[in-house]
């Protein structure tokens, strides 16, 4: 057994020889880039090794590293195995963590029909005369204090409710959903929900009140199964290994909402025994890990969801730690490739209310879209791949402190802004969007996307555009091989967007608003994504982009049984589009790859 | 840390040094009897150290073991702490198993209404023009195929079963119950349930073939929960230190029942998973350890129930490893000391159903005891004590092999019958019963229950009757103090049986019929319980010894809806008596003890 410290993040602890860096980094929630899970080949989990001995180079690190990073002491976390106590230094970019995650959204405008009611009842002391059991002593007392008629207790709560009726004394607040009682705490309690949006790569999460609708707090965290992979196929094949491999993925997500719960309660001031109902949404495959629903069908053709259905459970039932009897409520899915988080987009920005044709865009890994027209609704999902968050991007990051996310080009001036204002480490995905369009308005792009003679751009094996130089540190550039990646993605948005808008007959230009959801969406410049033809070449004004709205539909369904209601008829009212199936699908996403 | 070796069972292990002989007894599955739950009081965990060096006496020790078996290195394993490697002998008196345990019951003679329907079904294998979600393709071939319209599917079954209608080629046989399909396997499966009835001392199980009610298997185990505690009131102090003490309490008997149903399945070649439906019976404070309700409150007058409502869950709520879907269902408790397993026994001795005045009586540790007088049914429960467990009777004993269960005195020639015809070794509970009838008989006790001279009593500090010599050994005998300990137990269920009969305005000699259940009244010699007192006067052709009722009323219920029903009715209509309530029941009990 060693020691092993990671700096500047301060986390210490023993690790194995047989262990390699970034397993330990894993164990000790260091949150580590990895998007090829642990082979090598993505060149993201760099780290400088700063004291210690260390295994010898391996062959994908001197593929991966730069002559001058290899010079440095820069090494591969996963091709790193320790050979004496290692002290190691984290470069901010091959953290997952600070980063900057989007809670905010639209606002929940809805009146409150909660799933869940509360009434503050005084029980009969029981006696030898009359020893009333004591759940049937708490069903009788409810229903003579209120129009409720409970006819059970949930089997959980009652496993601690005698020793919690006495300690209150026999008088309590007692929550009630449906036939029966959830749970008990001191007269007065406030009651409240827990909304999350899962993303691959995010968690935002909402506390609410479920009497009120109103948002107490919200609060946002890293998903930390991008340890075990960035894009979900890497992570769906990871958890059909073993059901133990299947356990540990969802187990991450259950710990990281159980954090979440307790860091918002901590935050408010409430105990987390007061949250009486959670809603979840998040893709399908993202449902199906966090539920511990089978994937493997997920991965291959014809991409079979376990489940499209409302599933409605105990939320302990998967390990969540909320109310004793507190119900887990995750909005359907509609495919294998659209999943919840889409419905509860739809539902937030009321895409299907519209009258005029109305395109709903998130944007992502995966990006989901969904078009109306006069009341039909179509989707479909396209694989955007993982540029947007920094995979397969040279000097690709997400929206970490450091991150380029904006860049102009004029007149051979360049201005770069970071996020943080800090020195430029890399660059994200909106930053990568408008060094791209900049460079084709500027002329040093062809349509082709071939870069062009420029004394910005250095033409070595491949060539490079210089962003930005760094002293004693190789400048942050923008490929050759970085704009093809872009293209590849832009280019699968927008052959989406043209089928799905063909499949019922129309042309783009009949698109009447464009909505553009989600995080990444929030950042970009849709001046720019409509340059580069990502986003079809509309009116500006056409176009909204309103935040997280996939957290704003779990807080609208969290506190509204209609609002379910209308969320299970989207599901059901939307069709769904299989791009494989497209004729001549492969020709337009080529065309669609032009700039 | 050292090696244990507990002989003749072949149990070896490792041992701390600060871990007694009888904790490790627990850890290797020795069943050492432990009446006092580790306080050295009860001298039931009596063992042999045949080689190795361990702690000295204790003052407990002194106390409890005779010089002989001092001299002989006869040590109490709660005592006794390893200074090496040892090795123990177990002598037969100090093993709970093996044991004579009570499975054969009264015929199951319904029609069977069971709660789950299964149906052979083909699933339409999914295409990319069509890939159903596995859930609705299932349900959707559910409805096409029968009259059932399941509306769900169970959530546990949903994680296991997208790999699953792969591998079976999408033929299945599906379980339904109710809404839910709760499971599938290969077509043509025969699905069974588990009837348990789990007594203090003993558990009883039985595979039932769901759809024709036929019992496939039966087999009874000790309740392992004996080595914490042989009475109630100790397991009910142990489980209410801390939730993890809980925790393990149930924990030994959910792992019991999962023992038993995977032995049954062996016996009859079938899966676990084939296991539908499971109903189990109990004592309300074996009721609360199995489902992890709280028992503290059930400890102290007034004695409330967490529950006596039935109890309706998913089998692997609590750790029962069945069907995915498969539900475990407890019959209603009637009060504190009057449980589930009382209501199977009427339920399944149809006492509710007699026009002539029937008592029904449950002979343990508690005796529960019912009255129905024209259709009104009262009962009781009288804490008979442990006497016929062999607690607190110097040679006393369960119903092992080598015990005493039957005994003839006549012009002082003496005949005891042992179990499995072995060396006598101790006195079980009927025979106890024997002895003191013929004693009595025989003119050796007086009313009051004092000695009087005889040969074969032995009149040191205690008064003794010598029931056997053993070469090289200690007599089994029965002192004065254990005859007092039978009037004890024999006083309370009289004193019982009459205050409930007075309770409803009758005598003694109005009761028509007297049935006897569970396995100790099946083991009795009625005529000697009548002769000491201990049921009252009546002619012998009205008493019947049914064997284990509570364990036929569980397979009733477990196969037949209507049987439910009857028995929420019988827990219903019963009415309890608190005996603690019953004026100058303590001056009826005193008298009740009289010979």
């Amino acid at each position: 057994m060693f020691t092993i410290d990671f700096e500047p993040v301060g986390r210490r602890g023993p690790c194995k020889p047989d262990q390699s860096l970034l397993e330990s980094a894993r164990e000790l929630n260091v949150d580590l880039v990895s998007i090829c899970g642990g082979t090598g080949t993505c060149g993201h989990c760099k780290v400088q090794i700063i004291a210690g001995r260390v295994t010898k180079r391996t062959l994908e690190e001197e593929g991966e590293l730069s002559a001058r990073e290899l010079e440095q002491g820069f090494r591969l976390a996963c091709q790193v195995y320790p050979l004496s106590d290692v002290k190691v230094h984290v470069p901010p970019e091959s953290l997952t963590a600070p980063q900057r995650t989007q809670v905010e959204g639209l606002e929940v405008d809805v009146t409150p029909e909660p799933p869940v009611h509360a009434v503050d009842v005084t029980l009969t002391t029981p006696t030898l005369d009359s020893a009333t059991p004591d759940d049937a002593n708490l069903l009788s007392a409810v229903a003579q204090a209120s129009s409720l008629h409970p006819s059970a207790t949930d089997f959980h709560l009652q496993q601690t409710l005698s020793p919690r009726l006495r300690e209150l004394n026999w008088s309590v607040s007692a929550a009630i959903r449906g036939e029966e009682v959830i749970a008990v705490a001191a007269p007065g309690t406030k009651w409240v929900g827990l909304a999350v949006d899962i993303g691959t790569t995010k968690i935002a999460a909402y506390l609410v009140e479920m009497f009120t609708g109103k948002t107490l707090a919200a609060k946002g965290l890293m998903n930390p199964q991008i340890s075990y992979g960035e894009d979900l196929v890497t992570r769906i094949v990871a958890a059909s290994k073993t059901p133990a491999d299947s356990a540990k993925l969802q187990g991450l997500l259950v710990e990281a909402l159980n954090q979440l719960a307790s860091d918002l309660c901590a935050e408010t001031g409430l105990d987390v025994e007061t949250i009486v109902e959670a809603v979840v949404v998040g893709n399908t495959a993202i449902h199906h890990l966090f539920l511990g629903l089978p994937v493997r069908q997920l991965g291959f053709a014809p991409y079979v969801p376990a489940t499209c259905a409302p599933v409605e459970i105990k939320a302990h039932q998967i390990g969540l730690k909320l109310a004793p009897g507190a119900y887990l409520y995750m909005l359907p899915n509609v495919a294998g490739y659209v999943g919840a988080d889409h419905v509860a987009m739809l539902l937030a920005t009321r895409t299907a209310d519209f009258d005029k044709t109305t395109l709903a865009i998130d944007i992502g890994t995966n990006t989901e879209i969904c078009l109306n027209h006069k009341g039909q609704m179509t989707s479909t999902s396209c694989a955007s791949g993982p540029a947007f968050e920094g995979a397969h991007i040279k000097f690709g990051m997400r929206a970490a402190p450091g991150a380029i996310e904006h860049m102009r080009l004029e007149n051979d001036r360049l201005e770069i802004q970071t996020i943080g204002a800090e020195a430029p480490v890399g660059v994200c995905g909106s930053g990568l969007l408008d060094v791209v369009a900049q460079l084709r308005l500027n002329g040093l792009l062809d349509r082709s996307g071939r870069m062009m003679e420029h004394p910005r751009i250095h033409k070595g094996t491949v060539a490079e555009f210089i962003l930005a130089e760094r002293p004693g540190q190789d400048p942050v550039t923008i490929s050759q091989k970085d704009v093809r990646e872009l293209q590849l993605a832009k280019g699968a948005i927008r052959a989406g967007i043209q089928a799905l808008v063909a499949a019922v007959g129309l042309g783009e230009e009949d698109i009447e608003q464009v909505i553009i959801a989600g995080a990444f969406g929030t950042f970009i410049d849709v001046g720019s994504a409509v340059m580069i033809g990502m986003l079809p070449n509309l009116p500006l004004e056409r176009f909204s982009q309103v935040g997280n709205a996939a957290g704003t539909g779990a807080r609208l369904a969290l506190i509204s049984m209609s609002q379910r209601a209308k969320a299970a008829e989207i599901a059901a009212r939307d069709g769904y589009i299989e791009l494989a199936r497209v004729p001549n699908f492969q020709r337009k996403f080529a065309e669609a790859m032009y700039l």
